[in-house]
This record gives C-alpha cells, structure tokens and sequence, in this order.
C-alpha cells in the first residue's frame, strides 16, 4: 500500500510493512531525548522501572532551560539530571561548555540522522523533521519509558500535505512560510496528523529553515513536521555524522487527509499577534505596534543562518532607545561562529546583548522576562498568554530580520522600514 | 591640622578647613548610585519627599543584578526604575545594550573621577576609591534622600593605613593583597574605618588592580578603601572623561588609627574558604578542594585585565569535565574588547560559558546557582552561607587565575600546576 513518511518510518521502526492512520504500533526508538525540566521526571520513572537505561548512545540528556542555573530548584533539577548521566555514562550529555538549546544542538551534532524514530520530553521535538526523522514530544514519564526499554507506542497519525510553490516574496523566510500555515488551518488545524512539507518552495529552502518550520509543527497541533531528505539535507548530515541514513519518501500515490497547496507569492513577512501563533497578520499592518524588547534566539530561530539575518539587519545601527534586544545564539557551536564571522561586534555595537545559550525568556524561564504591559517582538515559537512573564504581557512572533527591524524601529517593522 | 585623605575629601565636600574622626558632617554629593534591587526603593523615597531629583547628571542607575531580567518580580523593579530615569531625564541610566556592573561600568564610562564624593546602594559602591574618590555604600532609603537633595550625612571615618612593599611572588595580584589584608585584619578589621593603601607594591598596580582592591574594603568593614592619583590614574581618568579632578593626597603626618606593613613577599596566591572572605588559605594549602563550578568576572574581578588573566590560564586547555566554568565580562565595552583580543574563541573552545554583563551568580541572583552541597571557585567577592545558592553550597574566592587553573583541573588549583 502506498504510504505516506510518517507511516513508512513507523512502519519500519515498528518491524511492519505497513501502517495505517488510527493503528496503535509499538517502536524501536533511535533516541530519547529530555532537559533539565523534563528529565528529572523521566529519572524517577526509570528508576521505579527500577530499569537501567535501554542504550547509553541513545539517551540525550540536555539541560537547557533554566541553564546556567537560575535558582536552586534548578540547579537541582540539573543535578539530577548530570548525576544520572553520570551514573548511566550516557554519551550524549551536553552541559554548559557543550550546550546548546536541545534542538538546535542535535542535528547540529549529528545526533539525530534522517530516519530516526525520536522521543523527546519537550513539545518541540517535532524540529528533527527537518532533516526527515520522525520526531515528536511526549510526557516525561513516557520518555521515561522510552530511556528504560527503547521502546514507545504510538497511534499512526493521519497525513496532511502542505506543498508550497514558486518563488517567496522579498523577506519572506521560512519562519513566515509556517506562521503563514498556521494562521491558514489554526493551532489545531493538524492535530495529531504529521504535516509533510513539499513544493518547489521547500526544496529552495535551507536545511536551517527546514527546521524552523519543522520546530513549530506542533503549534498547528501536528505530532510531526517532514521534509523529504535531498541533496541539501545529505551534505548537511553527512558533515555532523558517521551514521547511515535511511531515507523515506512517500509514495506518489499515498493517502493524504488533506493536501494544501500554497502558492508562495502569498506568504509575506508575518507576525503572530497575542495570544495564539495563528493570530497571523503581515508586518506591514503590525507597524502601529510599540515593542519594549526584542529577542532573536531559540530552537526556532538561533542557528546561525539566523544570527546572519539579524546582523544583516542590525548592522550599522542602533536599537531603540526604548527596546532591550537580547541575542541569543542557539548552541556554543553558533556562539563560536557569531565570533568568528563578526556578528558579536555587530550586535553590541547595535546595543544588543548575547547571552549564553538557553531558552530562557522563550518560556518565561530568565534572561529578559517581560513586566506587565510590556510587549516583546520574537523570533520564538509561541506566544500565550503570560508566556513570556507577567500575564498582561504581550509577544509577538516574527523572523530574525524582522525582529531585529523591529528593535531598531521600536515599533513592529520591516527591514526596508529602516 | 594634617589629614588623611578620606578625611580632606569629606571637608572639602561639607565645606570645611578640616573634620575629625567621629564629626557628624554634611556633604555636598558628586554622584548617587542605585541598582535595580535598591532603585525602587530609592525612588519611593525620593516620591515621599515630593521632590524631583538634585541633579539629572549626578544621579546613576544601572540595572544590573538581575538584569536581562530573570523573572517577573525584577521585571518590575527594572521597569520602575528605567520609568524613573525617563521621567526625571536621567543621565546616567544604563541597561542592556549598554549596560555594565555598576561598579565596573561608573569608572570605565568616566562617570565617577578622583575627587568624587559618591554614594550608592549597593554595598561595594567602595570600589571607586581605586581611582582616589570616597565612595562608600548606604541604604536605598539613605540614597533616595541622596537622589532627591543631593547632600548626605556621614560620621568621618578614622583611617587605617596599609603599606605594602616590595615585589609580589609569581602568581599573586591585586585580588590576593586585598584577601591578605583581611585575612589578616579579619572581616571587621576596619568597621566604619577609611582603608587608605599605599607603598611601592600598590603603586606598581594597574588602576584596575587598585579597583579590585578598593571593592573589598567592605569585606574589612571598611567604609572606603582609599588610593592616591598617580600619573596612571590621571591617565586611566582622562582616557575616559572630561570633568576637572581633584587631588587629595594625604598629609605625611596624617593621624591613622593603625598603619598596617605588609611585605609583599608574604602575599602569595590566596583563597578564601567558606564562609568569610577572611578565611583565607594558600592555594598550595587549598589542592584537595574539589570544585563543581568556576565563576569568573564580578565587579571584583570583571575588568578587561582579569578576563585576560583568565585567557592566558585557559588557552589551549578544557575545563575539567565535572566543572562549569561561566566568564562573565563586567560591561559591555569588556565584551567586545573580549571578542577583539580573541579571548571569546579561548573560553569557549576551553568549554567555558560567556555571559551578557550581570551581578548573576555573585549574590545567588541566577546565572549559576549551586545546587546543595555543591562548590564553587569564584572571583567575586562574599562567601557567606548560601550566597550563591543552597545553604550547604561553598563559595571559594580567588583570583582570576586560580580560578581559571581550579576549573581546569577540578580542584582548586595555581596555574603553575597545569
């Protein structure tokens, strides 16, 4: 039977030689991932396993959240986490020195490799998709589970093929292409359904923006975001890893729940207004809106093709009197490279600030929290209510080009505002 | 009658020939300092007076503890205190982009100068007595008054003086004199006592140096720790202002409640063990303390000098695999001076982490809380109980070297050992 990736690479991990949509499977994991705020949870549920871990090379542990610490209560959670990697000499452990937001850090790596099954105690693990792995979060107390036995059982999602074609307009990335899709079907417009990403748009597309759109599957609700593998995503990969890669396309003829076609010259710069990533609207009718801070970062949005956009944009200039705009690099590999290709300079001279890697403010964890009132423009991934610190604050979600317009402006902007 | 130089810098601001140690007099203010923890409070009682501020150019407020803002409540008290500076066009008000320690930040941006009669608060407001001002910490309630009407009250300070002379043994500093002295003095050895520094060794200091050293008198008790202007303070002075200074050299025969002579030679690379500053051990007595985490930067130890200090030890080398290591440049300008002179490729290719400017981990704000139990090596200056996290967690205070050298080899360390 004709089959979509996701149901080819469940299939596969699951010993089949097919699945359906709705069947309940159960997988071989390549790996399980969790941070400093979810492993804890999954620690203790292996330990009342009273199980060893399934495979030291096939846990990633990744205290990211609220790294460098930001209080005792997670310099304990971090503890934990450190003391059992310790304990289990788990070989994908990354920390301080090492670290990087998990997502960012991972396929920067090579850790995870196009094919893998991948199960990670945070909601944004759908990004590996990007380089076409299937990858989606679970609860801590299932990734837990996934530590101790390597296995995990998951109901066959329903497919929805979103193909994009033709050239983007001017400043068009492809953080707009998926604020644009959510906007399109809504925070549940692909719930529990894999979203597979095809058209000539993606194939011009970054493996980096593969990952950005990937990253933010989940905000449509779906339990995953694919990108056929190519030559693009090959050269990628075969730089970071010695793996073997297994490449799943979907057959021509596989069954879609429903296939958008979206023509590129529609997708304009966007910005996601309070309090839900669909609240899309394009940047040109969002310049009435005053920012108080800006932040160019996170596993949406701080690799550094990222960091380049926002230079770009940032060069020779100055933010705003009245923004604070916090920079910050995804992993200590882009942090290094921001170094070496000038971009640090850039920055502070902009009056920006680098942080260390973390997602800090993207969850309202540190490093630039919001008070009451205040509205932030961010290249993150979501923008609830309170998300960012006090719950009458506001973020908005847009590009690194137009986060960084923005932060110059004071207002939400286009770089060609400037 | 022949005076000390706290004691000429106090008259000459209350306008009088001569004070004496215990007079009540009341000053003329060169600068009020607040910071982001103590603004607020400061500003409450500037509103309860009903005033505005003395002077817009002589008021400094630098949010810098818990600054990018690590949660909610400091959101607000940042947000109170930027609402402030733009309500009474305060001059000096730094954030972000270009925000710094505030007692790294006040020298190198040439705001406070030889001369000066400053308050702050914030408890090492001491430090600027290394570039001949008298600067001493006070209440946010005493510095709101201070902000409001420009004058304060002080008691005059007897004064203790310290000579230390000769050549320093290889591998000590600045940061190992000033734990010397109050190893020796104890942590109360100069309560409400001016501590003027003098001979051959302090003359052959850097102005930052002399800065480090000023910083800790408050870790004696000291109200003000006092070095004369020499032709590399004038120098260091002009580089980065434009304002008139004054010169007060202490008269030879000056009345000192104690002069304290130090011979250099006994000065050797020192550490603080918890939980006093003036618990101070050897390092060569010090190699069995194992360390979790290494801080280096602070308003002790943040300044250009220290972050190359630290880079000549890390060059080439990796933090030990149980250590964290965070560099945190004290100002923004040290960033990038960072990024120019290639220390920022040596941290992190060391596995270090680099920092935005922040006061952070120094007073258990964030940025590298320990964990119970946990040790850390730390260039700044307080190792109380639970300064920087749990209550059974160690602070070790050292230089920027022995710092560095203990992160590299995972126990506290010269690095001569390396």
């Amino acid at each position: 039977m004709a089959q979509t990736m996701a149901e080819k690479i469940l299939a596969a991990h699951a010993g089949l030689e097919e699945v359906v949509p709705g069947q309940l499977v159960e997988c071989d994991l390549d790996l399980v991932l969790a941070n400093d705020i979810t492993a804890p949870i999954a620690i203790k549920t292996v330990r009342e396993i009273g199980a060893s871990v399934f495979d030291k090379d096939k846990i990633c542990l990744v205290p990211d959240h609220y790294a460098p610490n930001k209080d005792i209560k997670s310099a304990e959670q971090t503890k934990v986490t450190r003391d059992f990697a310790h304990e289990m000499a788990i070989t994908h452990y990354f920390e301080q020195g090492c670290m990087g937001i998990e997502h960012a850090l991972l396929p920067e790596r090579g850790i995870v490799v196009p094919g893998d099954l991948v199960i990670g105690a945070d909601s944004h693990t759908c990004t590996y998709g990007g380089i076409g792995a299937f990858s989606t979060g679970v609860g801590s107390t299932d990734a837990g589970v996934g530590m101790a036995t390597g296995r995990a059982w998951f109901k066959v999602p329903e497919t929805i093929r979103i193909e994009v074609e033709g050239e983007l307009p001017p400043g068009a990335t492809a953080k707009d292409i998926i604020l644009y899709v959510i906007g399109l079907i809504g925070v549940d417009g692909a719930l529990y359904q894999a979203m597979e990403f095809a058209g000539s748009t993606i194939e011009d597309l970054s493996v980096e923006g593969r990952l950005t759109i990937a990253n933010m599957a989940i905000e449509a609700g779906g339990k995953a975001g694919l990108f056929e593998v190519d030559e693009k995503c090959r050269d990628y990969v075969s730089r970071r890893s010695q793996r073997q890669i297994v490449e799943y396309h979907p057959d021509p003829d596989a069954h879609y729940k429903q296939v958008l076609r979206i023509d590129a010259a529609d997708i304009v710069p966007m910005v996601s207004w309070p309090h839900l990533p669909s609240n899309t609207h394009p940047v040109t009718e969002s310049r009435h809106i005053f920012v108080d801070q800006a932040v160019i970062g996170s596993c949406t949005n701080g690799r550094i093709e990222d960091m380049r956009a926002a230079a770009e944009v940032l060069c020779g200039r100055t933010v705003n009197d009245n923004v604070r705009c916090i920079v910050i690099p995804a992993t200590q590999g882009v942090w290094l490279e921001c170094v070496h290709e000038g971009l640090m300079d850039i920055f502070v001279n902009a009056h920006c600030v680098v942080s260390t890697p973390t997602c800090g403010p993207c969850l309202g964890g540190y490093m630039g929290i919001l008070a009451a009132g205040e509205r932030c423009i961010s290249t993150t991934n979501r923008n609830f209510v309170g998300r960012m610190g006090d719950p009458t604050s506001e973020v908005y979600l847009a590009s690194p080009a137009v986060a960084a317009a923005s932060a110059i402006m004071g207002h939400i902007a286009l770089p060609s505002d400037l």
